[in-house]
């Protein structure tokens, strides 16, 4: 099943920042925040952060700022984030070390509940105080109850091989760091990740600098 | 400077898989390859890859399809891609590491030239084959010939402070895996890649495949 298209991708991508941010005001005794502070910290125009926050669905109150408690339930529920989402990760290798690591998912409501690697010299060691199993032993596991989302971390080669035992014990949404598009059967979800996506736009901007600074040669 | 918007960032953000598999069909003696081969790889609509390709300037050949060679040149060309972009990498934590041994960068002209870090344990390890330099040296290091692009992966509390020594540096552009809005001054360009982004677009899909099942219960 080809899904209808995400609308608000950019503004999707932006919440877990803004939610960053209200988490650390909130730590810091704030109660309620302004969208023009919101703009300043987020670099983006003030009408960009308003409509970001409208399709939380919150009630602006424009005098005194919006109430950062409520902000936080607000993006939480637009991101299907109040309900705890559990994962298995595939790759135990520095990214995915680096994903265990990652403290926000703690407030995501992220669960990472399992590791799995094929590298006998990972098998069986903790990684940030989890241990990491044998990739052969995923189906007999898992197939119980397998978690909402798998994490691909493992090379581009091994990719589509994991993704294909993912799908076979059931689990529909998978979030994939490999650099290859994954073939999987209609009602399984791939969110790809190309980190080399931000080399891509800072390629593109580099590129857009240089081309500006040439013409201005000639002014 | 607030530059201009950079539009077709999806389009952008997918040239590195397009490069990926080309590089992959190059290496298997491949010489040339359909709009609709793309398509069927990327699990994306016709139209859509064959908007992302007229982006790169290249001419179609509908018959025989695109020549393989020309498509990657065009490819690297439009992101910039076919000079050589030096980098700097703060922060050799695990995320560092994951980048370090990201092989694609080399296709891409992308090379991390030095690594820092301010952990004594790190200091002067190597990572991947690189001496981990002290922080405190970067400004003595670099000053001579600062790197095109420097690369954050250090906490999202150190960030700020790091971004400020970069920039004191003269680097222009910067490349921010921390989880915050960096403050920098016009005429710097911070491209920021907020890994649990990604999260987001999927707790968005699940919600809408939760609310479409509840829907369907009651027709």
């Amino acid at each position: 099943m080809r899904r209808g298209k995400i609308l608000n991708t950019p503004a999707i991508r932006r919440m877990p920042t803004y939610l960053h941010k209200l988490l650390k005001m909130r730590l810091e005794g704030k109660v309620s925040v302004s969208s023009t502070e919101l703009a300043e910290y987020m670099n983006i125009e003030l009408i960009v952060v308003r409509k970001d926050i409208a399709l939380t669905g919150i009630s602006g109150q424009r005098r005194v700022g919006y109430d950062i408690n409520e902000l936080i339930k607000y993006i939480k529920n637009y991101l299907g984030w109040q309900n705890t989402i559990s994962a298995t990760l595939i790759g135990a290798g520095s990214l995915g070390s680096a994903l265990l690591g990652y403290d926000d998912f703690n407030h995501y409501g992220f669960g990472i509940e399992s590791v799995f690697d094929s590298d006998p010299a990972k098998i069986g060691k903790e990684i940030r105080g989890r241990e990491v199993f044998d990739i052969d032993s995923i189906e007999s596991r898992l197939k119980n109850a397998p978690p909402d989302v798998a994490v691909i971390c493992v090379s581009s080669a091994a990719a589509q091989q994991v993704a294909d035992r993912l799908v076979a014990l059931g689990i529909k949404y998978i979030w994939s760091f490999a650099n290859v598009a994954l073939q999987v059967p209609p009602g399984v979800v791939v969110q790809r990740e190309v980190i080399a996506g931000g080399l891509a736009m800072l390629g593109v901007r580099m590129k857009l600098d240089r081309d500006h600074d040439t013409g201005t040669a000639f002014d």
